[in-house]
C-alpha cells in the first residue's frame, strides 16, 4: 500500500533523477580497485567523497581506519522505533582485459540499448549503482519531511572485491555501535531481471592460487622435451580431475553438508518461470554443464561448485617460443552451501593435489582463506513488509531467490553483530559484473531508489 | 693433425680475441627479436651490420629482402677445389619474463662464474656467438694467408625463431647461387658441454596454438558457476589426456613412423658417458618424465614427445578475481622423429581436441605447421674429416651424437639443394637458450673459432 507520507517522496525521487545520476557519476568516476595496491589512494578518495555525500544529507558520516582500505560509517534518524543498518561496498573489480571495454570504465555514461537506457561504468552494478539507491532513498526522505522515518545507520565497505581482511576485525570492535535490528544489504539482483526479490541462500566461497614448480628455470623443450617434467600438464592433470564425467566434484568429502532442497522450497523454486535456455543463451551457451542429475537453478543456488577463474604459465606472447616452463598457476574457487567446510575442503583439495604432483615438483598454497554458505530465516516479519513494498513497486509479487554468489557480510551480521538480513538488490543478470561493459539498467537505479523509499515507510511501521 | 698452414691462424686468433669479442658484442647489442614485429627495423639493422662485417673482410655479401626479414649472403675464396655453405641465424629469442634477467639483455658483457668464462646476453649462444666463431675463423685465415683455402658461401637467416616462413621460397629462388658441395650449420651443442659433436639426427617440429572459447563473454562466476561450462576446465582436460600415465603421447597413429635405434647407434650410445642425473640435476629435477620404458638418451634424441609450452586464460593479476572467463589459450608443440608426418599428427591433435570438446564450445587452430625430423648419412668423407679436426682441437674424441631440438633447414638443404648438412656447434646444455640469463662460454667462442679454422683446413684437402 502507498501511503501519504511515501507519495510525496518518489515523486522527489523522479523530479531529481538528474541530479542524483550526476552524484553517482562522480561516485563511478573514482577508480577503486580495491585487489591491486596502485589503486590504494583512490580506494581512499572513494571512502572520503562517502564521507562528505552523507554528511551533505545531515548524516553523523565518518571515515574510519583499518589496515587495509577504509570503512564509511554513518548514523541518521531518532531512536526508539526500529534501526536499520544498510551494507554496501564502495570497491570494484579490477577491469582487465582492458581491451574489451568499449570505453574507459572509469567515465560512466548513459548509453541506450535495445533493453532500454544503462549506466554504463565499472562498479555501475557491483556495488556504487546499488548501494546509492539507498542514499538516494534517505535524500529524499529527508528533504521531504526533513527525517527519516526510522533510525539508520550505514556502513560501507571498501574491500568486498578482495576478500574483505578487515571486515570481521572491524566488527568486532565495533559491535556495539554498529548492531541494530536488522540488516539490509544491497549486493544482490532482481529475479531474472524482471521480478524483484530478496534472497535468502548464499554460497559461501573457498578461493586459493596455486603453483606448480617443475624445473628450476625455463628450459628450452628441443633439448629437454620429453625428458624434464612440464609444470603445464601436471597443472592440467590436476585440473582435469577436480570434475568426474558427470560434473561432480571429486574431491573427498566435497558434499559432506550439502543439505537437499526442503519439499517448500523445491516446490517454490518449480513455481518459478526460470528459462535456463534464456539464462544460457545470453551468454553464447545452451548446455548446464554442472552436475548432470541436478536442475539449472540447482545448479546456480544450491549446490557447490568448483571453478578455475585464472591459468598462466610459460610463453603467451605472439609468435611461438618453444619454452619448457618452470613454473605454472591457477587461481582456482569453489563456492560452497549448507554446512560445508572451507577449511575441511581446503585440506582435501591440498591432498587431491598433492596426490597428482610428480616427486620433482613442489606445490604453493598461498590462499586457503574461505568463507560459509548463509541461509536467511524468514520469520521475522521485516521480510514480509519489505517483500510487499517490493511487490508494490514493481507491481508484480516479489519473490525470496538463492543467490549463486558469496557474500559472506550477512554470515558475520549474524555471528558477530547477532542480526539478520535482508539482502535486497536490482541488479540483473547482464549487468557483466565482474566482465568488460559493466552496466546497471537505469530502470534499476530509479525503481531501486523508489523501492527503499517504500521499505523504509514498512519498517518504520513495525 | 695440425698443418703448418694451420699454425699461425690460430696463434692470430688467439692473439686477436679481444678485437673478436669486442665485434661480437656489437652484434649482441641488437635487439633482433624475430618473432615480435616491434622490432624489424632492429632485425634489419642487424642484417645490415653483418653485411659490412662480412665485407670487411673482403667478402661478396649483400643484403637480400624477403618478404620478413632479409638473409644475408657472402661468397668467398677460389673456384675449383670443394665449396662449402655455411649456415648460422642472426634473430634470437623473445626475452620475457624480463624481470627474471639479472641484467639487460642486449647489454652483453663478460662475467666470471664457478664454471668459467661466459658472455651473458640474449643471443650469445642461440645464435649469434655460433655464426660469429666462423666468420672470425674466417678473418683470422685471410688475414695470415691473405685467402680461404677453398670456397666459402654463407647464409645468415633472420626468422629462424618465429618458423623461417620465407626460407623455402628463398632456398628455391636462388638454389643455383647456394648450392655447394656441403653445408655447415652451426646452431647445436657440444656433448655434456666437454666433448665436442657433429649433430646426424635431428627431430623435427609441429607447433600449434588453441584457444577455446565458451560462454560468449567472461562471467561472474558467483552467478554462472557450475552451470555455465568452463573454457579452462575443457583445456586442462584436453591436454591432460595427451599423455597416459606412462608418459606416452595418446594420438591415434602418433607412434607411426618412429624408427627403434639401429643396433650400431644403440650401442654407441650406450657407450657415452652420459649422466642423465646430472643432466636433470642441473635444473632441479631427478627423474626422467617421457616414457617410462626408454632410456633418458632416446627420450632426448630419438623419441617423439609433446610439450605445453604456453598456457593463458581468466584473471592473472594480485588477488582474486572470480570470473568465469570466456577463453583459455595454449600453445601445444611436438617434436617429431623418424618419418611421422606432421599433417598427419595434426589431423590426429585436431580429432583428439574436438572429441574432447563440448558441444557449447569451439576451438581455433590457427598455425598447423611443421617440419619432418632428419637423419645425415655419414658416409661423405668431409663428416670423418671435420671429426678428427674437431678431436685435435679439444684433445678428446669427438662424437656423432643425436639432438632433440629441430633445425628444418638441414632438411631443406637436402631436399631443395640436394646437399648434406654438417651440423656443428659449441653450445652448452647449460647456455640457458630460450631462457632469462642466456650465456656463451667464452671458451666455446674460442675454441670454436679455432676448430673452424682447422675444419677449413681438413675440408681443403678433400
Amino acid at each position: 500500500m502507498t501511503t501519504d507520507a511515501v507519495t510525496p517522496v518518489l515523486a522527489h525521487v523522479d523530479a531529481q533523477m538528474d541530479a542524483a545520476l550526476e552524484r553517482l557519476f562522480a561516485l563511478l568516476r573514482l577508480p577503486s580497485i580495491s585487489t591491486d595496491p596502485a589503486y590504494k589512494a583512490d580506494c581512499d578518495r572513494t571512502a572520503d567523497w562517502l564521507v562528505e555525500e552523507l554528511k551533505s544529507l545531515g548524516m553523523d558520516a565518518s571515515k574510519r581506519p583499518t589496515p587495509g582500505h577504509p570503512m564509511v560509517v554513518a548514523h541518521d534518524g531518532s531512536e526508539g522505533g526500529p534501526h536499520l543498518l544498510f551494507y554496501g561496498h564502495y570497491d570494484v573489480q579490477p577491469v582487465d582485459p582492458l581491451n574489451l571495454w568499449h570505453r574507459d570504465p572509469f567515465d560512466p555514461v548513459l548509453e541506450e540499448t535495445a533493453n532500454g537506457t544503462v549506466i554504463r561504468a565499472r562498479g555501475a552494478s557491483d556495488d556504487k549503482g546499488q548501494l546509492m539507491t539507498f542514499v538516494e532513498a534517505c535524500r529524499a526522505w529527508k528533504a521531504v519531511h526533513g527525517a527519516l522515518p526510522l533510525k539508520v545507520s550505514i556502513l560501507f565497505e571498501g574491500e568486498e572485491e578482495s576478500g574483505s581482511p578487515s571486515l570481521v576485525p572491524f566488527l568486532e570492535e565495533n559491535a556495539e555501535e554498529l548492531k541494530a535490528d536488522i540488516a539490509l544489504i544491497c549486493d544482490t539482483g532482481l529475479f531474472e531481471s524482471k521480478v524483484p526479490a530478496i534472497t535468502t541462500q548464499l554460497r559461501g566461497l573457498l578461493a586459493e592460487e596455486i603453483t606448480i614448480t617443475g624445473p628450476s628455470r625455463d628450459l628450452h623443450s628441443g633439448m629437454y622435451g620429453g625428458i624434464a617434467i612440464n609444470p603445464i600438464r601436471v597443472l592440467s592433470r590436476i585440473i582435469a580431475a577436480l570434475h568426474d564425467d558427470q560434473g561432480r566434484v571429486t574431491l573427498d568429502g566435497f558434499y559432506d553438508g550439502v543439505p537437499e532442497l526442503s519439499d517448500e522450497i523445491r516446490s517454490q523454486w518449480q513455481g518459478l518461470a526460470f528459462d535456463h535456455e534464456a539464462f544460457l543463451g545470453a551468454v553464447g551457451l545452451s548446455k548446464p554443464a554442472g552436475e548432470q542429475d541436478r536442475t539449472p537453478l540447482e545448479m546456480i543456488w544450491s549446490r557447490p561448485t568448483c571453478d578455475v577463474n585464472g591459468i598462466w604459465g610459460g610463453y603467451e606472447g605472439d609468435g611461438f617460443k618453444t619454452v619448457l616452463p618452470s613454473k605454472a598457476h591457477a587461481k582456482i574457487s569453489f563456492r560452497l552451501v549448507g554446512t560445508q567446510d572451507p577449511a575441511r575442503i581446503h585440506d582435501s583439495f591440498v591432498r587431491h593435489v598433492e596426490r597428482l604432483l610428480p616427486e620433482d615438483c613442489t606445490v604453493e598454497f598461498p590462499l586457503g582463506k574461505g568463507s560459509e554458505a548463509s541461509q536467511m530465516s524468514i520469520d521475522d516479519p521485516a521480510f514480509e513488509q519489505a517483500r510487499l513494498a517490493l511487490s508494490e513497486e514493481w507491481g508484480v509479487p516479489a519473490a525470496y531467490i538463492g543467490c549463486g554468489g558469496s557474500i559472506p557480510i550477512a554470515g558475520h551480521f549474524q555471528k558477530i553483530l547477532g542480526m539478520d538480513s535482508m539482502l535486497i538488490g536490482f541488479a540483473c543478470d547482464d549487468d557483466q559484473i565482474h566482465s568488460p561493459n559493466e552496466k546497471y539498467d537505469l530502470a534499476s537505479f530509479r525503481k531501486g531508489i523508489r523501492s527503499w523509499v517504500r521499505i523504509l515507510d514498512a519498517l518504520s511501521r513495525r
